[in-house]
């Protein structure tokens, strides 16, 4: 049986998310149609992670197994023949039949977009939050450095989800490393960036964080007021759910090459 | 009664192009359903020019009259707050009443991109004719330049329209004076621009000349052939039309500042 990874891009837009739901569009649903239509069988196609409605993927990873000899070059062709553009398969490789999208992921970063520009071009309106007024980006880049380290990130989680439900492959807890978050603010497009790395994120994590640096950028929360909200594990301190528009799963690391 | 002139931008992807047409979503009827609402009372939008479903505008230039004394900033505000996001006023002026965007125009820009590389991002694919093939750029260019000057451009007119139907305001025949007209190829990503400025523009044109270039480039067509496909006034000698999605008009003038 082979093993066959892809890496996938796609704008995340008109899609209901990454996870397979009935009569919705959704990426996995799609690559998994276009898979078995390919192959001629049905085949569990494993995400790296669930992206929710709306977001984002620069390089998603997933992958699925198939008895189907069809060389990984043609494969790609043919399975973006099959899709819409919205979503394109970058590449497609052989691995080890043990390899898994999900369990096997070291480390993924993610990129948040918020444009504070008046004006919001039609052509990156579906790619950023636009947040047309004024913030204190350099509270805001202070605050985003705060969020480096390993902690419990439960304040960050979506309510609903209590940190039981392991989107992410990592044990049913808050607990998660962040290995860099960082806010930068490029003047010329009047865009703040928020890039983050960790070996996983809670469901709405990235989001939460983002609605809390913007929280902080207005005033109405403070630099000062992060290490409490972290140690309360308590959704209702921090900030709400930024916009799913601006943020895009940047990459998937794994240790080792395949 | 007050004369508005707006610049505005879309992704023309999801509309049934610039033109009011019962029961679809079209750019003038979304903006003069918004203008409207906001005045409280209907008025007719007249644009520099029709644009077909799926192209884009980075600046289409409209004007309507008033008698609501709404100030011009707060009307941009206003407007984009009704209007969806993939449709953006980026300004309005107050301009002499006798101003009309069709026909006081002087000369439009277009733009069409080809994009070669295999691979198309899911975040260009709406603004890009996906063409992952091989083609003699320098032919295209050489036939590009070929456009310019004032010429019966009939061969490259919608069939239907049959030169008579004067989409741009200029007289109804198929003359037309081009510019400029280039073609340039932009080697890191992979990218043909097609630039085009005239002083107006037959239905389809645009798509037209480039679906010809498309032609020559993959050896179909010569650069030789372009004189006698313009003499013949015959649009079954020019090439195909190139997809709605690489076309965008980027920029509208007029003779006086207004």
């Amino acid at each position: 049986m082979r093993n066959i990874r892809l890496t996938i891009s796609y704008d995340g837009t008109d899609f209901h998310g990454w996870q397979i739901q009935p009569l919705v569009p959704t990426v996995q649903g799609l690559v998994g149609e276009a898979i078995a239509s390919l192959t001629g069988r049905e085949t569990s196609l494993h995400g790296s992670g669930r992206t929710d409605a709306g977001v984002h993927a620069l390089n998603q990873v997933a992958n699925f197994h198939t008895e189907c000899a069809i060389p990984v070059s043609n494969l790609v062709t043919a399975l973006n023949h099959l899709l819409p553009s919205a979503i394109r398969i970058k590449s497609a490789e052989e691995v080890d039949e043990k390899f898994h999208s999900r369990y096997n992921a070291t480390a993924k970063t993610y990129h948040y977009r918020l444009l504070l520009s008046p004006f919001c071009s039609p052509f990156l309106s579906r790619f950023v939050w636009h947040y047309p007024f004024s913030l204190d980006c350099q509270e805001m880049v202070r605050a985003a450095g705060l969020f480096a380290g390993t902690r419990d990130f439960t304040s960050f989680a979506a309510a609903e989800s209590c940190a039981q439900d392991a989107v992410d492959g990592l044990p049913a807890s808050g607990v998660r490393t962040v290995f860099s978050s960082r806010l930068i603010w490029r003047e010329k497009r009047q865009m703040l960036l928020y890039a983050v790395r960790g070996n996983g994120f809670l469901h709405h994590m990235v989001r939460n964080i983002v609605g809390t640096l913007v929280e902080i950028g207005r005033g109405k929360m403070a630099v000062e007021d992060i290490p409490a909200i972290l140690a309360a594990r308590d959704r209702r301190l921090a900030g709400p759910t930024a916009p799913a528009s601006g943020l895009c799963l940047v990459s998937v690391e794994y240790q080792t090459a395949v």
